[in-house]
């Protein structure tokens, strides 16, 4: 059984394996291998792609999935979200897939429940199948990491992407840039300088976008002018190397982090991340229910709540 | 690859062949076709009947199935049907059934995504599977079309099911008659004639009643009064012929549309209505993937947005 | 074909032998028996631990699941809820589990829908399935009911849990203790006697717990000191007896109803409780589906509503 909760859990051998599978899974590999097993999506806050995705990828792999909703679940009645995972852990769910929008959730949970649990999304902390599946696209597209310069772009102290991705793509020897608003700078982020967009654009393999989080942190910082002075525009899209690609974790906020027309152009990757995020949670899935039947515990070896 | 997004769309020969599917489908034939394929049910209004209608279709195929009610999903964050659509293809989704609020939703989807999309009730507009429910019952019934009369009752200005049928009724043959209140009469819809409800009622082979959309329009023409003067009353459905069969949307107002005694009467099919149901959405989803892999699409075909 | 709405319904006979099955089903009785078939999970209030284990239960069985929140139905129609189980009768659900926040809702179901109703709660009314896991739990631990000493702790007058099992505790030989703050005894429940919270468990082989439903009576005579004066603290838990176990039908009020500390300790079944849960479903939607194919109904036999 393994937990995944932050990419600095992942050596580089094991993020390389993942990326691997995910690889082989796309290209058609045998998948029902979950089959039987129940997988739980407890999702706090609303997602339509990440929750979608991994159930997509549950059902692919043969799993009967529970989806709970914040709202219509025992938490209302006041449960914490250890009672919760431990409830679901005793009906009979083999991993869960937890968002939430407190950072660390997770912490409360590790080592004290009996099954694994993937981390769909942390407050402004982790989302690490999302690095993941940047990760295998970027691999896709260049088969390497080394060497390749990619900048992060918008705002970078509240985004989870930014977070998780500048750690691992460091790790990984990619050159990483930031560029965006001054007040969006982060200081507890020391893997990336800062350099006006233009310049970032001009330099970058990838183009990494960053969704303006309205429903986080309600600036208006964003909209009128942040696509001239910030994002990608029609003009500033001219500046890209050759066989350089753009990135964005989506929902994309057409003609604000991007022009709308450069979606689906031929440099975006944007739905082709979506399309291995599949993939790779099939990947993540398999991994956190390895061996899990050698690793049974026995009915009074729970740690006590106090 | 084939939509289903208005009845007008369907030559005589489609609705005669998607009728007789569904009729073999019923008596037994075998029907789990589309395993393993993903179905996404995107429902932005309310609705029991229609989507758990559609998912029993779908589950009965052998396919899994993806459910985004209008609420809990990314569309509240402001992404575009157009963005969610080809995000759920991109996860995988092999076909797409909406329910909108809005009319014509569907045209800013048609010849831009991949998948085949089913309408499953536009705003004031189509409601494909529900004329071809309603055609499937009569066609069990009659055995034709030609000949018969057809009288639709009620609110027909702000009806889905008006409007889909009385068009294909038309075409297929039938005489189609209207009754209701004079503003619910609808100047577009040019094929019925308008007729007090007790003249309808003695001279149809169908009467076929429409709800009262109280949570559209928000009037109280009806209720109190309306089933005595232009709903079906046990009085009135005295004068119904021999032979005659009674129908109805659903969700039935008992008392306004029709009397609560005559919903499960020996001349209503109104549950035999839902039944079919299931069988014509297993036709029409069955349609809809035909031959898909013969003309999946490449990476960069898509229109481009703007 | 066979309903579960209240225990009084159950013969000795029957519950033994729903207990034993259940026994066989967690030993690894093979269980896709229900393959194909279609179970509704029609839950009018909220519920994570009842729907999912039902929803795993079924799953288990190899049906096919459709859940129904309360909200996004059309009950917001307007529409009945025979109308609403009638639908899915029509559509293909072969069961319908029902939570619902009205006593003896399922009373204008019972003979009159073609599918069998499984009663999943109702107001302060039974909660059978509840009831059979707790006796499964103290059959699999002291393999016996008579002469065994039950205390029921909290409140009596309004938990569907007391009611079902102090009727059926005393039915199979079990003495039943119960204890709680006056205003909360039930004159309507003959089964037991009230004495204080300490005589109580010490005089118990099973000490069962009920939940404070807050959100049910909005008082405030719980939380701060409910747990000395009624609850089962750590001081209190000194005099339980040698081999007592303690129960509760969770979600626990951790500090309220029980100390913390003592929900997953060697004496209590509480998350025991939740994991036999799945297994007693998976026994009773079996009765409840049991030679079906015979008694199926011919179309015109239906109860008209008045």
């Amino acid at each position: 059984m393994k937990h995944l909760t932050a990419m600095n859990e992942l050596s580089l051998e094991e993020i390389f394996s993942l990326i691997e599978e995910a690889e082989a899974l796309k290209k058609g590999k045998s998948d029902r291998v979950l089959s039987g097993k129940f997988a739980a999506n407890l999702f706090f806050e609303p997602s339509t792609r990440t929750r979608f995705s991994f159930e997509v990828a549950e059902k692919k792999l043969g799993m009967n999935v529970l989806n709970l909703d914040g709202v219509s679940t025992s938490v209302q009645k006041g449960e914490s979200l250890y009672d919760t995972v431990r409830t679901l852990e005793s009906i009979g769910a083999d991993v869960c897939v937890i968002r939430h929008s407190e950072d660390d959730y997770y912490k409360e949970l590790i080592g004290r429940v009996g099954i694994p649990v993937i981390n769909a999304g942390d407050g402004c902390g982790q989302h690490p199948t999302q690095s993941l599946l940047d990760l295998m696209t970027i691999h896709e597209e260049f088969g390497k990491f080394d060497g390749l310069t990619v900048s992060i772009h918008g705002d970078i102290k509240h985004s989870r992407v930014a977070r998780s991705n500048a750690e691992v793509l460091s790790r990984l020897g990619a050159a990483v840039i930031f560029s965006g608003p001054d007040e969006w700078r982060d200081a507890d982020n020391p893997y990336g300088t800062y350099v006006p967009a233009d310049e970032a654009v001009a330099n970058s393999d990838v183009v990494m976008l960053l969704r303006i989080q309205h429903e986080r942190h309600h600036t208006k910082t964003a909209d009128r002018g942040f696509l001239q002075t910030f994002g990608l525009s029609l003009e500033r899209a001219k500046r890209l190397k050759k066989g350089a690609i753009i990135m964005h974790p989506a929902p994309v906020n057409r003609g604000v982090e991007i022009d709308s027309a450069l979606v689906e152009s031929a440099q975006s990757r944007i739905f082709k991340q979506m399309e291995n995020g599949v993939y790779i949670r099939m990947a993540v899935l398999k991994r956190a229910l390895e061996k899990r039947e050698n690793e049974k515990r026995g009915d009074q070896a729970y740690v006590l709540f106090n």
